[in-house]
């Protein structure tokens, strides 16, 4: 078993937190002051471990290990959404580093198979989701990066300036890198429900979103008789309505589905809405329960223009699913075993770095529970235990890893 | 039959459409230079129809029948929403100056039932609304008035210097007026889909009004199964739905709900909302199946609250129903049929002044159609030849009336 200073860990964490701190969490959005002073600090960290740590010009922060020709890259994130928490992304990357360290202190590194470290830029969006990840795997084109803009307005071109002395953006090499592993918070109540400290995530769910309009038209409430109404708002809630009935029976154990918003307009109490909107998401591993799910609804709205109201439906967002590799979850679950811990196989709602990563090398990720499902908020918190016990299950699994890869490419 | 002349009522209502012209429509909020114009020039109006006219401190224009201790009061209003139609109000006021003059010329007046016109002040409520009704019948005490400001901001009690010369607000006085006609326009589709000209309203409909809101938890629509969620919009989804589908059988024939407005927050795509609320209001004649629709719903807001999700229900708006008098919507009829017309017979479901009268006087409406069922909006309007015909068939029945009342009153 491959030890870890747990203590170190935490501190590094801790320190961490301080680059952005906002109450109980971490304001660290990309390229803000804090985000780059947290990138500097980490690359020092890195050299610390022994890895030649670059900073290109995405924001990227990668240490390879330079005595390894061939190596895992362990990592994630370490820019937040606005008062976001401290965990969200950091975890991953101080585990990434406390395993590189613990690896060279047991003599492990030096061998064929070494690790390399990263903290990847902007997974949140600020300016381009997964900015970094998708500039590391070749993803990204030039026109995107000059496009981007933050909600503000903020040029992503502008605030790149922060890295402009480093080197162009590094690209995943597939004849070092053989393997992408990502610990993470569970950022949901799964774990916690089930009592359990571990997770193995199977993959990263696609996600296809839609946003439904239907078109009536206004009247005045008190005047227009039942009969005579083209009532755009009744027709989307028996739309909506059809979709909590009938999608438990088409989507699969994991399926998760939300109508997140809906909106009446003109909206008054005394005016039957001439127009309605919603929108209706669907999540899951396997694109043949996404696609029977959107035939359905696709069917159900075609059938729901009616009695004067026309039903339209758009399809606003495509995410494909991202598989684990299938032996990368199943070393992950051995390390868990290891540690006597039986780790719950679940799939990730939301997207991380691995997603990019997934689907150029094999990738596999590693949960610690959420405190009340909670992420995306200063409250987000992993009991201190859980997270000492999730960056050692993951070196274990690292070390395994390792020891394999090595065999195979013999 | 009392003769009226339709070219003379045409062109009093383009004259007073000058007051305020905005497009096709009207704009001649209560107060504004618009509104104390055109209620200057009303006054004038009644004066040369032989009515002595007053303009109170509220605005009201009220012209009275010098020749008679007893009178029926014809009238409706002449102030306008912003942006509105050239005939909601007006077209009632200036069938009443019509028909006081017609009855002059015709040799009516001076018996011992006369006419008596008014125009009242702000029913649509840009200060307060039914100002003026509610103020002529001694519903409206200082305080309210005191009180009351515009959407700006602006105090009814400032813009009321406009009438500052006038007498305190005239009063209804229950000797005198012995019922109350108001000529209006449908704003609705019912006239018009049945092919009718004349509609005969049996009362004004009472109106009831809830904010319904449910309560749980937003949580990511990603990484939260669907068995740990308390979707406060899917909760709101199925009560809306459950409205649609049991009122058609807790409601009467002339029964109208509306579920207007329904909002989710916060109102992302990929977040299970964690509040919701809507708005459902009933309208009908009668108070017992407004008790039976309300009690319902009540127990289907206690029984909605399951699953981790609470559901408040408050009622925000209470109006009770007021019928229309029995032998004032008859003799409506038997003018009607005296002009060859079958009228429909129908409750409004939008408030009028002779609601506020009608508490305490016996009160009657006469409908003529409005095209397309539009108003409150510039392109409001009605076949002059409608226009003509109501008028008409008003004063058949206001002479039929006073006839009967001189009788009763022997």
């Amino acid at each position: 078993m491959i030890a870890i200073d747990g203590d170190r860990l935490l501190a590094d964490l801790d320190a961490l937190a301080r680059f952005g701190a906002c109450e109980t969490g971490v304001d660290r959005v990309a390229f803000s002051a804090a985000d780059v002073a947290a990138r500097r600090w980490l690359a020092e960290r890195m050299r610390e471990a022994g890895l030649d740590a670059t900073i290109d010009r995405v924001g990227n922060v990668i240490g390879r290990d330079p005595t390894a020709r061939h190596a895992v890259l362990l990592g994630s994130h370490t820019d937040t959404v606005p008062r976001g928490g401290r965990l969200d992304g950091a975890l991953g990357v101080i585990c990434a580093i406390e395993i590189a360290r613990s690896l060279r202190a047991a003599g492990a590194a030096g061998g064929a198979i070494g690790v390399d470290v990263v903290s990847f830029q902007d997974e949140e969006g600020t300016y381009l989701p997964f900015l970094g990840s998708r500039a590391f795997c070749g993803t990204l084109d030039a026109a995107e990066i000059a496009a981007a803009r933050a909600e503000d307005g903020t040029a992503l071109a502008d605030v790149m300036a922060a890295f402009a002395d480093g080197p162009e953006p590094q690209r995943l090499d597939p004849t070092r890198h053989l393997a992408y592993l990502e610990a993470h918070i569970e950022q949901g109540p799964r774990l916690e429900t089930a009592g359990r400290r571990i997770g193995v995530v199977t993959g990263i769910t696609g996600i296809r979103r839609f946003r439904v309009v239907a078109t009536g038209t206004a009247n005045h409430g008190g005047t227009t008789p039942m009969a005579l109404r083209r009532d755009a708002g009744a027709a989307l809630v028996r739309l909506a309505g059809w979709v909590h009935d009938r999608f438990p029976a088409l989507g699969g154990p994991e399926t998760v589905w939300t109508i997140g918003a809906m909106a009446f307009r003109p909206g008054a109490a005394n005016v039957v809405p001439g127009e309605a909107e919603m929108s209706v998401e669907m999540r899951d591993l396997d694109v043949a329960v996404l696609d029977r799910m959107e035939a359905a609804l696709a069917a159900e709205v075609a059938a729901a223009g009616r009695g004067g109201v026309a039903v339209s439906i758009e399809r606003t967002t495509v995410v494909t699913p991202t598989a684990m590799a299938g032996d990368v979850v199943a070393v992950l679950a051995e390390a868990a075993a290891a540690h006597g811990e039986t780790p719950v196989r679940l799939p990730s709602g939301a997207g991380h770095d691995a997603m990019v990563l997934g689907r150029i090398v094999p990738a596999g990720m590693l949960f610690v529970p959420s405190i009340g499902g909670i992420s995306h908020n200063v409250a987000e918190n992993t009991a201190s235990a859980d997270i000492v016990l999730g960056c050692a299950v993951l070196a274990e699994a690292v070390a395994r890893l390792c020891q394999r890869l090595a065999v195979a490419s013999r």
